[in-house]
């Protein structure tokens, strides 16, 4: 059914014919009353599974390897073993590592807290006091496309967020170096290295060493936030590899400048995993003295369960998550390709690993491909999410969560959306076309 | 040994006696190599095993009451049957409970700092608005002897603290009523009101009744954090009774302004169970938006465990922990009066429930009390730490602990302390003796 030429190339006829024909199936659509849903990075029923058998894995024994009773208060950096399990996804040594909660997230919030009040390196390091001093606001650099709860942290701690581009290699490192040259204010930078929440792209060894390099740049007290929430998380062999932003932060004399994050949270169970922590020991050192005053110490019986569960078969385990969310990031590609390729009207990538699809469309189109879609049973994450204060200034930008659907939902709604997105953009020609001649018919009036 | 009569009517002669013997008797003690600790109040190993048929209760079925997988993301209020848990400890409605993650202690901070920065009560409610409209301190009540971490969150916020004293029903409501009427920036009272953190008294319904009208007399935005770590630890049958101070506040028109706190910590797994923080619609939703910012949910799976395995059984739970409990109350108590009765120089609580005693010396002594018992090899908590910034007026408050320890341990625990406590009682009474003698030789000289 589908031509395969650019849009653009199409005479107004064409074009206005593919429209009627286009309209008329999304109103059968809307009529079927579909409910599909493509929002969440979550890991679907059938992923889940696989860590079933956490539950009971104790067997009655919550020793932990040092002699620990893992049911008893205490020990705010977690259970050897669980640090050990943190570390391997990490590469970084175990006691670089503290084993938190469940949540990677709420550990970025309190290291950010931490920095802002209280200071990761030492007296007179945080940087509210700076911020106070010099009545100028806190700012990070968020490469965008990005994660909407990183943004969310700083909307909530009235941190200021700069936008630099992200390229498929990374943030843009010209933009950032130039940002944080220019601003002493700029505290920090998010990222997510490897399968980059939305774009799936995977840091490159340039782009990794410019960013160790980074806080010997930047104002001081700096600090690279490494979300490295998908480090285990590949569809194909071998897996792209990410260089060790630790080791290389270590040699350029920046390790105090590195926090890194990751969590079990998609690799056994979302939101009843465990979370880590890892930085330099003297960071550790004041996050474990700020986290002294709110809690006695994290589930460490849970830390036990993940790790016995997971030691030694991370990769393993990991495999059998690819086999099943590997079929539904290939039906969206598929689909995508077999609807709008050659269209030239929409751009998406093609990740190895990770949780997200991020798709392009033209500029101005977002919104409206999310509303039509909604209309017709599809729910997307709301344009702009991937934009600091949910404002992406193209108006292009779309993140599809493949995992969550089962695989023939994840087939059914991406017709539906690309089916929105041809038509949306075929609406868009059309009135670009007919506004050009209203202006070419009243310049010749 | 023990002579029943007050040491102060004993003779120089006597007491000198007194003192050589209790001398060879702890140098004997200190030769021992004793290696003692009353000073946590920690769960002993049996308790916790009463537990350990958490692991496993799932049987892999991992749907809540209401059809959410618990393995999954989301739903920040925690999961129904686990808010129902909540709420038959605390004894309000489930609708006012948050389940959240493992510690009660991480949602008391989260609570104050989302009340200092945010506000609970809505737009420009943040008492740190106030704060720095009025260039004056937050300042929080705390009845003393009182527990050292709800100090140490004061401490970590730059909460100011102001002591009132603790009588057998509660907080001296006098103190406390005088205080709130005098100082608009007093914003809250910390509450332990069941066996209370060390004293062990329980709040009688008078008291609980003027705690439930005080955020009436006290400037805006004042909050009642009723932190009922021990709601159902009870020793005695019947257990003492304690008012609902929800129920109350209602009836007084306060409802928003007191915010209760539990846990399953010493219930199940110490630092691996379920907390939960109940308050108001209103309350609870400014919280539940303040909580967005940092995580995604608590640990769904661990409450569903809990849930499960508590249903209905909460009480007989907890009869098997005081079967476990009672005795070592029972050595302590046993113990102290054996050694001490009729000395006149201490005076101890006697708890129906709970986690500790509190032991007064006479003025002067704690600190060297507790120097005394290390030497002779039995760990007690600081002295002063049941007292903000660590410094008790008196120097007279050790709280002890008698649950982690075996019942032996506890046993020989309590006659060293005992031994101390009676040798440096001794030793104070000999000194000022001798002092009243230099004065009146030197006022005849």
């Amino acid at each position: 059914m589908n031509e395969r030429r650019p849009l653009n190339a199409c005479s107004l006829d064409e074009l206005e014919q593919r429209r009627a024909r286009l309209a008329a199936r999304f109103d059968q659509l809307k009529a079927a009353g579909l409910k599909l849903d493509l929002t969440r990075g979550k890991p679907a029923a059938d992923q889940l599974a696989l860590s079933d058998g956490l539950d009971g894995v104790l067997g009655g024994d919550y020793r932990a390897a040092d002699g620990t009773d893992a049911r008893n208060y205490g020990g705010l950096r977690g259970i050897p073993e669980a640090r050990r399990l943190g570390a391997e996804i990490l590469g970084v040594p175990p006691d670089d590592v503290i084993a938190g909660g469940n949540s990677s997230l709420t550990l970025m919030y309190q290291i950010i807290e931490a920095a802002l009040t209280f200071g990761l390196f030492g007296e007179g390091s945080a940087w509210r006091e700076e911020s106070i001093a010099s009545r100028r606001a806190v700012k990070f650099l968020c490469p965008v496309p990005g994660y909407d709860r990183h943004f969310a942290i700083c909307d909530a701690l009235g941190i200021e967020m700069i936008s630099v581009p992200m390229t498929d290699r990374g943030p843009d490192m010209d933009a950032v170096e130039r940002e944080v040259a220019r601003e002493p204010m700029l505290k920090a930078i998010w990222c997510v290295p490897k399968y980059s929440n939305p774009t799936g792209c995977v840091y490159d060894d340039a782009t990794v060493e410019r960013i160790a390099r980074l806080p010997a740049r930047a104002g001081k007290h700096f600090v690279v936030l490494w979300d490295n929430a998908y480090a285990v998380h590949d569809l194909t062999t071998p897996a792209p590899r990410l260089a060790n932003v630790a080791a290389l932060a270590k040699t350029a004399g920046q390790a105090d400048h590195v926090v890194q994050f990751a969590s079990t949270s998609k690799i056994t169970f979302a939101g009843a995993g465990v979370a880590f922590v890892a930085g330099s020991a003297k960071v550790l050192a004041r996050f474990e003295h700020y986290l002294g005053a709110m809690e006695i110490g994290p589930d460490k019986v849970n830390q036990l369960r993940h790790a016995r569960f997971l030691s030694g078969r991370v990769a393993e385990h990991m495999r059998a998550h690819a086999a099943l969310v590997k079929p539904k990031f290939a039906a969206v590609l598929q689909r995508l390709e077999a609807s709008l390729g050659g269209l030239e009207v929409a751009r998406w990538t093609e990740p190895h690993g990770g949780y997200f699809i991020s798709f392009e469309t033209r500029p101005g189109l977002a919104k409206k491909v999310v509303a039509l879609a909604r209309d017709a049973g599809v729910t997307l994450t709301p344009a702009g999410a991937t934009h600091p204060h949910g404002r992406d200034p193209h108006d292009a930008t779309i993140r599809i969560a493949p995992t969550f659907a089962s695989l023939r939902d994840v087939e059914a709604a991406t017709e539906v959306f690309a089916l929105c997105v041809e038509l949306a953009s075929v609406e868009q020609i059309i009135a670009s076309r007919s506004d050009a001649r209203a202006k070419t018919g009243s310049a010749t009036q």
